[in-house]
């Protein structure tokens, strides 16, 4: 059974202000999100006489911890680009400027970077002036970049700035930053509160059902998928091959099939698959209709390349091309057994990433962003706004940089994905 | 506290065939989702000795009640279109003939006309190669219709035609139909199985957390707030009105305010105004930023108009139209107090209807149609498949049509809306 | 014969300034755009020893009239929103500040208000920083506004801001005022030259074979044609009404309807029509394919009402809305003769307006805004920028004012029309 | 001078079938489009005492070829997929079905494989039922292949089939196939009219001032752009490298970097460059404004890559990868001078390639069809339908495949360029 301990939340004290906010709501101490949804797993709790594990629910709370009216914050995005960024940061800026009145917030330029000294990046202030129609352009107006950058001296920034509240918008490299940055305010008694929001296109933070962008990169997705499928159709044994990200993860790769009804074979790191089969199945699939579309996310069929201690920037293990490696496996394949295709492959990593959030992902990152706001001005710290059964929650950083969220090869989705393709369990 | 009574789903009987299906992860008895997600909820009944309400999980079974190779099934859709039907329609029929092994599934023509005799509509077969591709158009490929047919000659026709399954896609009117139907064969003794799947733009049926179609109604609402955003933009004193749907619940308004930073106002059915108080909120903002942009949910304010008995052909009240209501309204008033004002009103209702499935939507509808044939083949009648803390789930009708569900003005979606509108909670 | 007196520009004096902008390839004097280009049109006029009719051609010239380093320019936007205004804008600041070296560029605040001294609107500042990205938002940046202002005050306007330049955006209207102004110029012997860019959504200005924003509003029309193709075809006998832009001129009807297969009538104001005809016309479509997609014109069939000697801000005849009208009036028909039909009615006016510039119209208005620049810095006044066989054209503003551009219906595109729907020519 | 000579179209024989279609504009024998639109290109002929060039006007004939009711029709896709191909088919078979009365159309499949005996396929029987609603997606219905077919046997089929029409879509090789089939058909005496509708998304043909799926291609290139330039603004030192189509021509670059008024550097294969040049334009930008957005067409820098013999089955000569060869060079040149960049390369090719038509191509490709239809029913053949000063023209295949249209670097689409950019001429 999952530890209770675990979801705990750490605080920089006590919460003495009375919020300047007016709400039909605030969260009492006893509003908890249960972590299960099943009646049987509750059970077993209770008649253990233990407590179910829990999140403690965001949103706004009667007394905070500062004093907007002394408040500096200071917002940072880091990483790959997300859909949605800006949403937040504009969520972020309306919230603490209108509902709490800070009126000192500061936006750190290109990510890590802008806290430290060397790069001499001026921080860009921010207010609702300049937060307006943001929401409007995809990517990110403060910048980012990839990569940790020294922890002492960006705690010397937030220090020298008198910074009280820093939210860093990031994906697993940025949290664990943020709570190195935590860490190194805590061993300095310094009263700095750290809020993580979890961006991650690939939605593979655990305990975190859904990060923002997602679901708008599934929907463009859906601009790739159309044009394998138009091209697949458009030769005598097309095929068309979509590449679509997921590193660890297949969320993106999985939902895009089951959201495309032409998709007729998905690969993901989670599901391994042998090439024999794979290129059975292909010629199974153009034998019987002529023409096939595979979506493959970028992280699946690592095995297939030989292991290697090459990163990135971000820290990330550098995976071998799955997709430049199938199109040729796929065309050598069909070669030697002398039947003629035409294979297209699509790679539309950028456009996705780059576009701005959709509506849905438009309102998740403006309650997202406002409930990071009420966190921190609440004095939590070394969190992040998770998500969970349709609630927004706290959760210790320690909790979600535990593990990659995966598809469960038995679970629900999998089997979906499986249903919609038709596509064999095993290949 | 609610009644686990409620909950409980009927069935024609017990399960004995197995499935002809494959899957990692078949649905147990012990299945259920937990009405409530919140710790202290679930404490009560515990502390009662109660077992907590909940609802059967969707799903495949392991046995079944239906024979696949003698069983007859059809659809029919019902009501004002909604992106997603055609989606719906080909997951059940895929799912139905590839999985089950249906081969005999017939789709009745323009709503319960094509079960009244009296019309002549002959009914579609439909198989795979009929429905590939009609996931990437709006609409329904079946047609539709509004309002009641005769129940005992709709009962007939069933009869007559010897179908074992009836699914039923529509909305509040529909599913009262569809229980109608569902009794009527029960008095007859008859082994029907009807399921009714829930189409909702409005997302106001009672239990069913989110609805399909919803979501892209939500993102098309994008382009009408944008178009009266420019236009606000583009005159001095310029407003821009747009009416959205939501005959009784304010939930397209309220999300579509909450994807879009530069909605101004909000009004929804759930949150009475005064003119007075409105135009004064209005006045206030052009004072202070010479535009504004308002959302009005279609049913909003309607406590201005005359009590009317007028329904139109589905059974409903004939509204007044408050958004040419309220255009009249604020051009008068300004014009009152000597204002120049430049309003645009756009109601972009239809365009928003018909449009095909954004990709979430076609996921969720791919998904939702699975789990109405498992539930249609697992012997489940007078239900529908509801959704609720992310899982499927199977509901008797009486409990969704027993209730709207509408905003709390007290709670968390209200509450975000006043927060990122800054519009006050009275007016 | 056309009279070749009809095209010539006025200018303010000899070009004695050399460029700074570097050309490979300047306009001649000798570089004429023929007016026609048919072969026997020309021979006639050579075998009558003329010099047959031509456009000066637009771009730019190796003299110019101002000094750059001294001139201040002025830009106006008139009228209702068009896509492409902010593109226009951007390319004549961009042009006049890099190119030419202007450096002093104001842009006048809500139309012609903006250059009324009784609305103490101040000019807003123009140079590459403010109008980068404008070319992403629809709408225009300076706002607008209808209707006429006192002539002379605006002269005076320009005398006191010691502007050289002014260049106006707008339609009909708008050009008149800019012919008025230009001539009040005159009047007092200044040196201001007045470029018009026309604007006209219609594309209904004479002698201008393609206006600004006119192919994007082709494009979002197809939303609105998809809209009511989708609802008719959901319904037993669905009617889809579509009323698009065009007072005069049907030329968006025209157009959208040959690039929407699914249009099955279409009526413009330039070919009358009788209601029974019509009725006749749906009657038959529905009886053959039961269901019916029908584009009118706003400015069709307005012989249907009484005439009115309103009009509206800009000095329109306010027009009897026609697909109301029609709405009624099919309605009623088929209720008198017993067909059940389910009309949806779908006026998308302000969306089309509001929208950005599709690439298409960016390009256009690109190239439209240099020659604009180049038209004004080479001290042409009270003329317009044209467009004639794919060229950019200089052009008397009294030439283009002189009629309204309609469709000719023995015309190839009325002919196409025709073809395309299978309506009968006479109805 | 142009030779006159070269415009001359040639036909099967005299028409003496009186047309059944009925148009209020008939193209009468003396309806001429002039090659030149300039007075002093004219005035030369007429002073030489010539008749200066022209093209024959496409369009409907008084009297045809072919009695409709014993004529046979065929349809044939090759090259590479661009949007529109299906609106053209759809159009030249409603025409033919309606207007004309055949009721004998084929579609042969993938493209001149199907008029090879070898690849057995058989073509697709085509009539309205069949072509509605193909418009509303991308690639070809009948499906494509690159490369040629045996001549004689190709006209075999003709002959077996008892085919009067062929008409041929696609690019230069295309039309060159088709050229080889007509003479072989002249050679045999027979009597089949072949007309070639050209397709090129590079818009490369000669004396054709737009080919369909051109305006569509600059379209859809706008989110390839926008993805560079927010992938470029996102990072300190950003550049978007985006690669276009353009083999020999660069159009689609040059429009799309007139439509997107973020591009900062364009290369096309008429302009060359050094790669020196490059750099310092770069380092320049990105020294002024921190980051860069770059616009390739496929076939721009050749030179910089070793001649190679290869060609592809089209038998186009194979280009080296100039977008990835950029990538690298770029990348190594910052890395050498100790310049941190962040560069993000996007090759959006086949989505574009894929899309359905925009809205004015389908008007486009619409009107175009009819003009085939028209061309082939008049007994026209060895041709194809141009475009030249807005009107349709018949030209000789001859004419269209003896060079490629390329971008004139002194002319006034790229000095727009330039002026656009600001990028020096020469680099």
């Amino acid at each position: 059974m999952v530890d209770i301990k675990d979801f705990e939340v750490e605080t920089l004290g006590e919460c003495r202000v009375d919020t300047p906010i007016e709400s039909a709501r605030f969260v009492e101490d006893d509003d908890h999100v249960m972590f299960h949804y099943c009646l049987k797993d509750l059970q077993a709790y209770f008649e253990a006489g233990q407590t179910p594990p829990y999140f403690e629910m965001a949103g706004p709370r009667r007394n905070i911890y500062f004093d907007p009216s002394k408040l500096k914050c200071g917002i940072v995005t880091c990483g790959g680009l997300c859909p949605g960024i800006n949403d937040v940061i504009q969520a972020m800026v309306m919230e603490l400027y209108y509902h709490y009145g800070v009126r000192s917030i500061f936006g750190f330029r290109y990510g890590f970077e802008g806290l430290a000294p060397k790069y001499k990046h001026s921080p860009l202030e921010l207010n609702p002036d300049v937060v307006t129609d943001i929401y409007l352009q995809g990517g990110t107006i403060l910048g980012s970049s990839r990569g940790e950058q020294n922890v002492p001296e960006m705690v010397d920034t937030l220090e020298r700035m008198n910074l009280g509240l820093l939210f860093a918008i990031g994906g697993d490299g940025t949290l664990r930053g943020a709570q190195a940055i935590s860490q190194e305010i805590k061993r300095r008694n310094l009263k700095i509160g750290v809020i993580g929001i979890p961006k991650t296109i690939d939605n593979d933070i655990s305990y975190v059902q859904n990060s923002f962008g997602f679901i708008t990169a599934i929907s463009e997705a859906r601009t790739a998928i159309y044009t394998a499928h138009i091209e697949a159709l458009g030769a005598r044994n097309g095929i068309g091959l979509v590449k679509l990200m997921g590193r660890e993860s297949g969320f993106i790769a999985a939902y895009a099939t089951l959201a495309n009804a032409d998709v007729n074979l998905c690969l993901v790191p989670e599901s391994p698959f042998s090439l024999e089969g794979l290129m059975a199945e292909i010629q199974n699939r153009l034998e019987r209709r002529s023409h096939a579309v595979i979506v493959v996310a970028e992280g699946a069929g690592q095995e297939f390349f030989q292991a290697t201690s090459e990163t990135d920037a971000s820290g990330n293990v550098r995976l071998g091309d799955i997709g430049v490696f199938l199109k040729e496996k796929i065309n050598q394949h069909f070669k030697k057994i002398g039947v003629d295709i035409t294979l297209k492959y699509i790679d539309p990593s950028y456009t996705i990433r780059s576009v701005r959030a959709n509506p849905y992902d438009s309102y998740f990152c403006l309650t997202l962003g406002h409930q990071a706001a009420h966190a921190g001005m609440a004095g939590r710290t070394n969190m992040l706004v998770g998500y969970w059964n349709g609630q927004f929650t706290h959760m210790p950083i320690s909790l979600a940089v535990s593990a990659r969220k995966r598809i469960d090869p038995k679970g629900r989705l999998w089997n979906e994905v499986l249903a919609s393709t038709g596509q064999p369990r095993t290949m």
